[in-house]
């Protein structure tokens, strides 16, 4: 009988062990393989021969796993040489696959994943190997194309909303309060700092400006709009996406801080301290905080979203049974069926076609300021963040479980 | 039939609200108050005549206000004057208590709440005005003297271990991590620091370092212990309380950023980006994220111990058990009965003994090398973060009530 092997890839989220889980749990109900491996470290850990054996674990240790976040067979943001320039990389690996009899190969993870996906799977058909490859999608960003959404987003979302009506809560407490930013991740897209929206109380949402990449930043009509709420509400609550760009395309503190990562995005952060010292500079008030969410954003399992982590699981699951059915080179995807009861299904889409593209927020649920999200995106967002996950407790702290040493 | 008032000062926390819904609770069970006010923004709101009715509420109401974050009745940070310097406003507020027929005042708040009490409960005794007044312990910095800890800290530390663990396990993903440096508040005190021993993997503490106020910084040692840490891990975890300080009492970050709050505490910040910075310029690796949690600390309701929303509960209705007795100048204090099982009961402590008092982090709890707490210290937090706490949703997210506009 033939194997299978999953690893995972990127950015870490909360609910990405969920999927490899929904994997272990398709195998055991359709006894497709005999051993399901996880890759170490992604393709990189893969390439070293890091494997260890899934469907051996016990339930307990599976139930852990699941509601464990982060990537618990640990990640990487390796790049693989173009097929054009070498293909030893890709011979390596099929090697190594052959040598455990793995006959299908399923990557968790983002567009850069998606690339890996396509080419592994375009490089062993063209050879004649019979090898499937699958891609499970996952990203806090929400930024893939052609799936409603991502896993991984739905508990992010979850925890920015959430944290929006709390801070909000923390930043109005006195008779002569300030001005409060609050940071997101979501360098090329906004929805990340988009789903600050869901936060209201009493009907009414708390944000009174949200900042998106999809928007051209105008620091003038910025402070403009923050000194008239000011002076109007003697507080403003402010939430932006670390990713705002100017009008030539630029990042705003880009200036200041230009680093680049190895896939060549600029490595961003502080966004909202440059507004913060904006606010000052331009004499509105000295009371200016500004908090950046950072890592929290895609590791605060304990304020998941239940729908996520079931629809990660869920695109685990489907997985398989799409491998089963011969499909090689594609991602799995996910159709909003039905908002109200909100009811989804799963579709196949070439993984090519996902790899280094964007899925931006839509221009028609911003407003017409460019500085708010439109009740219309409520419809969205609102189902992705349903429930609470029964995450495992052992003597009053969360019981968490990880393979990656 | 004579009326009551509560009030809430100094900064938030997740669970200082519950402490009015018991009095609320413990009002309708005893029959004492004819009404129960709400004085908005404390003192400073009271002397205004920001009063609110709250034993009009309904149960929906005060069900959804027990389960929102931060001061609900609005906060302030007003310092009464000395009484030997003036008696004018200890005689307005009086005055406001007398016309509206109250005869308990009683005021949630740290050490500066507390001496206010202490000295309204004082000027009233001298003139021979029958009001009592009676103080609520309430914040997360545990730093209160007598008392074995005190509501608000318990969902701190439940937040910051669990944060630690998130953040632990998303900061060790790849095969080449860094070093991750999560900074906590504590300006005085290492309580909140170091909670953060509760984070355990696998019955192993996942914290490298915690650095607390109470052992003087020493840069040098510092620098030592990450080096090698790093060369045998090829990462570290190390937590940092805001406040710690060299070894001749100055805060580490103090030189660079001092400025002062109205009550000369020294406003702090950015320790976590200072060690940053002292571990890039020291040549150990450049891989360093910091991360500061800020105010998520005082706020996450979404993450409290159900332990501390249920003894912050209990106080408030202790304090009204308390006034009805006759008592004035007094704070409700928590005595640790038995650990396991875990209980507690309630006793008096003059407020002017907590007042500008400060309970230090045990000394004894602290490991020789002064850079990590011991196994001792657990049975103290583990009780404190039991529990979730049921909130209230409404449309896939948390329902506040606030009655500060």
């Amino acid at each position: 009988m033939a194997n299978c092997i999953i690893a995972q890839s990127g950015g870490p989220t909360s609910v990405i062990n969920s999927s490899v889980v929904g994997l272990l749990q398709a195998n055991k109900d359709l006894k497709t393989f005999d051993k399901v491996y996880g890759g170490l470290n992604g393709i990189e850990g893969v390439l070293n021969g890091s494997l260890i054996e899934l469907s051996s674990l016990n339930d307990d240790q599976i139930q852990s796993f699941r509601y464990t976040p982060s990537s618990g067979l640990g990640s990487c943001r390796y790049k693989m040489k173009k097929l054009e320039d070498s293909t030893e990389e890709y011979d390596r690996l099929l090697e190594i696959l052959k040598f455990h009899n793995i006959k299908a190969f399923f990557y968790v993870g983002g567009n850069d994943s998606m690339d890996t996906t396509a080419k592994l799977g375009r490089y062993a058909k063209e050879n004649g190997i019979d090898i499937k490859f699958i891609g499970i999608p996952k990203t806090i960003d929400n930024d893939l194309m052609f799936t409603d959404h991502t896993p991984g987003f739905g508990s992010a979302a979850k925890f920015i909303a959430t944290s929006t009506l709390e801070t909000y809560l923390d930043s109005s407490v006195y008779i002569n309060n300030g001005i409060f930013i609050l940071e997101t991740m979501g360098r090329d897209t906004g929805w990340l700092a988009a789903s600050a929206c869901l936060a209201k109380i009493d009907g009414k949402q708390v944000a009174d400006f949200i900042y998106l990449p999809e928007v051209a930043f105008d620091a003038i009509k910025f402070l403009n709009d923050v000194r008239e709420k000011f002076k109007k509400q003697n507080k403003v609550f402010i939430v932006v996406s670390e990713g705002i760009r100017n009008k030539d395309g630029k990042f705003v503190t880009e200036a200041k801080d230009e680093v680049h990562d190895k896939f060549g995005h600029a490595q961003l952060g502080g966004v909202g301290s440059y507004l913060k010292h904006l606010i000052i500079d331009a004499g509105i008030t000295k009371r200016v905080k500004s908090l950046e969410l950072g890592v929290l954003q895609r590791c605060s399992i304990h304020c998941a979203s239940d729908t996520d982590l079931t629809e990660a699981f869920d695109a685990g699951y489907a997985a398989l049974k799409f491998a089963i059915e011969g499909n090689s080179g594609y991602m799995v995807a996910i159709k909003r069926d039905s908002n109200s009861p909100y009811s989804t299904s799963h579709f196949l889409i070439e993984a090519d076609k996902v790899a280094n593209n964007v899925k931006y927020f839509p221009i028609e649920w911003i407003n017409h300021d460019g500085n708010n999200i439109k009740e219309e995106a409520l419809n969205y967002f609102t189902p992705l963040v349903n429930g609470l996950p029964n995450l495992i407790f052992e003597n009053t702290m969360p019981k968490f479980k990880t393979f990656n040493k």
